[in-house]
């Protein structure tokens, strides 16, 4: 019953390669470029204009792409001058704003609402209702949680954004919260509703309000006993090196 | 102006009651069930196809069913195999994932977010931009206020999930955070914002980050004097003893 | 591409401006008041109807009014009874229920969750994923960050609500919780993540949960040096002092 072509509006200038599929009543702006293998579900937005669409006649859509293979769940919405790697899968209605870019195997939560100018590299994985702040800086195999917000003003209000920082395999908990300009380095673990307000150093626990510092990830330990941290030894589902081992896959990415 | 049957599309194997109505512009999928009186809002999606659907050509879509009289507001995205049992209401936009049970007259608010295999009891209510993780089990009489989230990963990432349980008339306060594998038993009351990382007693009442016992419910009083907890002896609106008093429906029910 | 008046539906009873515009697939019910130069995005409900409309087959829908040069970003759902004053803006997805009121110049993000009865005054911002209870009142240039939740019910489940009331040039930080009947007086300052049980004097900057009275916002100063509080003089982008000076327009006011 989907990809009926029912009530779908594409630009003519957008480039939608043969094996995309576009939901019903969906809308594909201009100067978008949807790539092989994608699926948009119903009633989606991509290429949505940027605010000075409103008033000015001569708006010129900035160019949005869609890597291949990227699935786009219902009632989405993905401004213009965004543009998300092959592989990329989304919940439905998240909302992402215009300059924003993510690597590759990139996933976003349900209800997911990132603003303007977010880089995040690869295989990161948003569950649902995240925000993340313009301008948020993400690197490679971060995992955050349900409904974790992510700031940007230190001294509110003001126009001198500092924007959050989150190094590579670092977690977030559910319900976190990251405060203006913190970096939480690698493989960091941040508790479910932390709220952080200072640098978290690499392999390191924080909990509470504020969060505190209560033990090195790598003491931590699974109910069999086994080390828990750092997690891509133990964790492998949908990750590069899955089945290969990760030190095998770091060996082969020299 | 609404149920004109604009723009509505409707499986061949769905089965639609005589007095249901539908709203403009909604989609219900194949296999879907929805009994006499039930309202759906405009633009919802009723038993939408779950993600092997996409790569599946001989995917068949399992049954879902709306139970009588539900009230489904617009916008809302309700997977295959839910079931819904009579008199359910929700706001907009809310999503429930594949394989959840809700039992008779729930509610559940706006934005809300039900993950897959959630099993709910009778006459719970969950106000706006509740989170659900997978698994999670609630009992009968549960009230969750807004922007609660459940979780069920204790050691991210992780496969081996430990959702958690609320037990009979506990209530759930405005933007707690229950961690994985938590059990709040009967009557217990978690206040707004705590962060609940460890099991809650029948009848007590927690707060904090991370949250403490800080009294018996049956020790809180209201500002006459009277007794506030437990609470179905002050509060009967939509609930099966109103007019009938909470003793006499416990009697009845026997 | 916008604007094509493809699938709206208009009632006869709406008064909709000669130089507003409305987007595809948006619905405007009976008795709504629509001003000059007002913009509505894709997919969007002005006048939604109340609940008893769905029962009473003789409901008249209340008038609803969006004020001169609004825009309301695609998806939003505004009840009827609804009054947003000139300049209003809001992101995609809010939903504002039956009887609440902005005055001028007020903004709501994204997923936005208004409850029944508010009142706000001018030129307050209201960022992503708020949510604010039934009743509560908002007074003018208020400054409410991300995710920040506003209460009602002191003692649940209750029909006797509390509302929380916030105090002209007050700032509520992301992901903070008002709890109910909580009053924060002018130019106080609650931080990211807090949770708010009691009153907040003016000027004062709460943090924690609980929140605590941590400094005299006069106190605080930017990283040059220079007083960062009270805000207004030393911020001024879109409000009414903007190139004038606080100081100034103050004096023009009287």
């Amino acid at each position: 019953m989907k990809f009926t072509g029912r009530n779908i509006s594409v630009s003519p200038t957008a480039k939608i390669a043969d094996s995309a599929r576009i939901g019903d009543g969906s809308t594909i702006y201009d100067n978008v470029v949807i790539d092989e293998g994608v699926v948009i579900g119903n009633d989606c937005v991509i290429g949505e204009p940027q605010s000075s669409y409103y008033e000015n006649a001569d708006y010129v859509n900035p160019a949005t792409r869609i890597g291949c293979d990227s699935l786009i769940r219902s009632h989405s919405i993905i401004y213009s001058d965004v543009n998300v790697g092959a592989g990329f899968s989304c919940g439905h209605r998240v909302t992402i704003r215009e300059g924003s870019r993510f690597g590759v195997h990139c996933r976003l939560g349900t209800n997911g609402d990132v603003q303007a100018n977010i880089e995040v590299g690869d295989h990161c994985w948003f569950h649902s209702g995240v925000f993340l702040a313009a301008g948020t800086v993400v690197g490679d195999f971060v995992l955050v949680y349900p409904h974790v917000i992510m700031l940007d003003d230190k001294m509110p209000p003001s126009r001198d954004l500092h924007p959050v920082t989150i190094s590579d395999y670092a977690q977030i908990g559910a319900g976190a919260c990251v405060t203006p300009g913190v970096k939480v380095k690698s493989h960091a673990l941040v508790g479910s509703g932390a709220v952080v307000t200072k640098d978290v150093a690499e392999y390191t626990c924080v909990v509470g309000n504020p969060a505190k510092h209560v033990k090195d990830v790598r003491d931590m330990k699974l109910e069999d006993g086994s080390p828990a941290y750092p997690w891509p030894y133990r964790f492998d589902r949908g990750m590069p090196w899955e089945g290969l081992g990760f030190d095998e896959w770091k060996r082969q990415q020299k």
